[in-house]
């Protein structure tokens, strides 16, 4: 019944393959290749896709005029036969800004195709009540100064945008972010007006996008079935099954931490009682460590994050007690998902060495023994920084499901620049 | 980031599409359509395939030498221009044993492309300790007047299982079932071997196969996102993601009934403690009536049921308070996988009605409000017969994903009849 690809049971709206639809799927699995896998040779892009030489070349060569590859002489010859040439994505062919709003800290990049970073810039920011225009605004500031100094011939391709709550796809309209106190923003539109760089603004929910990033840039990209599992205020999951990510009917999936664990427990942000964050979230840690009622989030974690380092019982027993119910929770999404690698970021990440222990004993007691003997619990490959990849790739997954969208895209300098007021811009600015 | 069929962002694993594979993609997208949502006109076939008219007319004409179509004149002339000849998929041009193996019953069924059933049975048997080689002879027993009746023109395609436990899929090796008491049983070779028809047998969770069964032939055919939620002894469940059923790295994926949802609950019968079926399977279900520690479920299950449709409290407050429990987990179902409808079949489909209220009080309790917003909560549409047809789709899915396979199939008497003993049998018997 399983079967991957075109191979696959075609679903009620499949449609049938034209000829054109078939280049355009072998020019974007090339760029897909490109992309998450590095320079390879053109004999490897043979090897790797099951394609022809001659149509591989073609392929390349279309790819090279939109700017996307470049095609440089071999390195090393290998095996026989002449040296083959090697082909590299050109990350100023495509450029997008990633963007992460989280609740302590907002991080933007310059990234381009291929993954390659051009510049980085986290804030952090205390925790107290921030109004979404605020938030757009710094957002916007942060983002300008990146923008302005992509040198002039690099191609904008968009905007991705990861944000800790429940997120419409289609329009990156925020419906609740309890954890940041929002409720019904449109975010993907205030970003848009406020970036204003002729480009649609992606939004997503962040671990879905740290699940992204962990499964095509993480310590195990061959793994089909990957749980990204992140310790914030809440607990963010994002799930990739069958190499796909995990989106439900409207983008809401994955919303792990909102799943009843405890019914004798606490209260949850989200209005229900004994949510699993309740039990493994990051109030459930201060509490286990004694610091409960603690507002000031970050100080309270530096401070038991200290006493874990010096040894001291009550912090790392917190820690245990935390791993505990963490270890449950990702039991259970073992016996749902059947998960080849189960991923730990944010506070998960942080903390590892101290939960380790007790997560693998807690997820060991609830998980089924064949899908327990199948899976592997580990730290993020990409430490904090996975949600923020993961905005990148958003940004550019238009582009590298139909490459030819390239032949649109214009340097940032010549699009349209961040407007600092309302009014309009000249088009020559900056560049 | 997301997308359907031939555009979404191919998979590490994705290959290129050579000309030959698109053809046999486009061959498999019409059987499929015809063998679900049967007899077509050929201009309705250009319209929901999106191929041409002369790209359709040589697929047919495939189709038809494999004796898995038949062309038929147009009926009733449709808009301007000729009438379009009618395509009807041809049962006896491919035909399954379907098998379910139930805790209280098991069942065979006969059935053709296009989902037609020939013969059909089902016999209820005590809930007593059965060894597997009793099962497994029992079902051959059950199948041998079935096949032995199908006329000497149908050609054989295969056999599938559905089973209550947790089933590798390459081979059908059942791993444990707790619910049958049952634990390392290689289920697809004991039936291979008793079956002896010369094809492969699949095993499936039965729950995984009633979902498949409910979304491609239940109430919800348009349905991408579909949770199939089935009460016996304990909880099974299928889950539909995104129109592809989740199977997890090896095939375990969907165990809903053993995620923990009350960590003060009762020992369950994988080892854990406070697993969703503690709550809301059979078990609870006689517990809440008062009648724990009854080893007879049926007949205390058909007790609870007059009772209830006798109004008595004591039942209706049983169903309540079990239909809490459904629907909490049920809630946190919805919130990790955002799915369109919660299909509910075997006790739930049975006693639905005394259900409804409080699952759906449950369910919302838990949900986050966006995903439960667009979820529908409703019972099986192929009531309890579901994960049989599940059988029988999964014995004809390589067949569908891949039509040039019927060249090779053979009559079912002139292939391997069943043996009644482990002496061959001449291939002319029966025929």
């Amino acid at each position: 019944m399983s079967g991957k690809g075109l191979t696959r049971s075609p679903g009620s709206d499949a449609r049938g393959v034209a000829a054109e639809e078939l280049r355009r799927h072998n020019l974007a699995l090339i760029i897909d290749r490109l992309h998450f896998a590095g320079p390879m040779s053109r004999s490897d892009l043979v090897t790797r896709t099951g394609l022809n030489r001659s149509t591989i070349g073609a392929l390349v060569n279309e790819l090279s005029e939109l700017s996307l590859v470049e095609v440089g002489p071999a390195t090393t010859a290998s095996g026989p036969g002449r040296p083959s040439p090697i082909v590299r994505p050109r990350p100023e062919g495509a450029v997008v800004l990633a963007v992460e709003l989280a609740v302590d800290s907002i991080a933007v990049a310059t990234v381009g195709l291929g993954g390659h970073v051009f510049n980085h810039v986290r804030v952090e920011r205390p925790r107290k009540h921030l109004l979404p225009v605020d938030a757009v605004a710094v957002i916007a500031d942060l983002a300008r100064p990146l923008l302005g100094s992509l040198p002039a011939n690099h191609k904008f391709a968009g905007v991705g945008v990861a944000v800790v709550g429940v997120v419409r796809r289609s329009d990156g309209y925020l419906h609740i972010a309890p954890n940041l106190g929002w409720r019904d923003v449109p975010m993907g539109a205030l970003l848009s007006d406020a970036l204003s760089t002729g480009h649609p603004v992606s939004v997503a929910n962040e671990a879905d996008l740290g699940a992204i990033a962990e499964h095509r840039r993480g310590t195990y990209p061959n793994a089909r079935n990957l749980i990204y599992v992140s310790g914030e205020v809440g607990i963010g999951a994002g799930i990739i099954a069958d190499g796909v990510p995990l989106h439900g009917a409207a983008g809401y999936a994955a919303e792990a931490g909102h799943t009843l664990i405890n019914p004798e427990g606490r209260p949850c942000r989200c209005g229900g009682t004994g949510c699993w964050e309740t039990e493994a979230g990051e109030a459930a840690l201060l509490r286990h460590a004694g610091t409960c009622g603690d507002t000031t989030g970050l100080a309270a974690i530096a401070e038991l994050s200290r006493a874990a380092a010096a040894g001291e019982d009550s912090a790392l027993c917190a820690f245990t007690q935390l791993g505990h119910w963490l270890g449950l929770g990702i039991g259970n999404l073992i016996n749902l998902f059947n998960p080849d690698v189960v991923v730990l970021g944010g506070l998960y990440h942080r903390f590892y060495e101290y939960l380790e222990l007790s997560v693998v004993k807690g997820a060991k007691s609830q998980a089924l023994l064949p899908a327990w003997d199948v899976a592997t619990i580990t730290k993020a490959g990409l430490g904090t920084d996975a949600p923020l990849v993961g905005a990148g790739e958003l940004a550019l997954s238009a582009l590298i499901a139909d490459p030819a969208r390239a032949e649109s895209l214009r340097e940032y300098h010549r699009a349209r620049p961040l407007r600092e007021s309302g009014a309009p811009v000249p088009r020559s600015q900056g560049a």
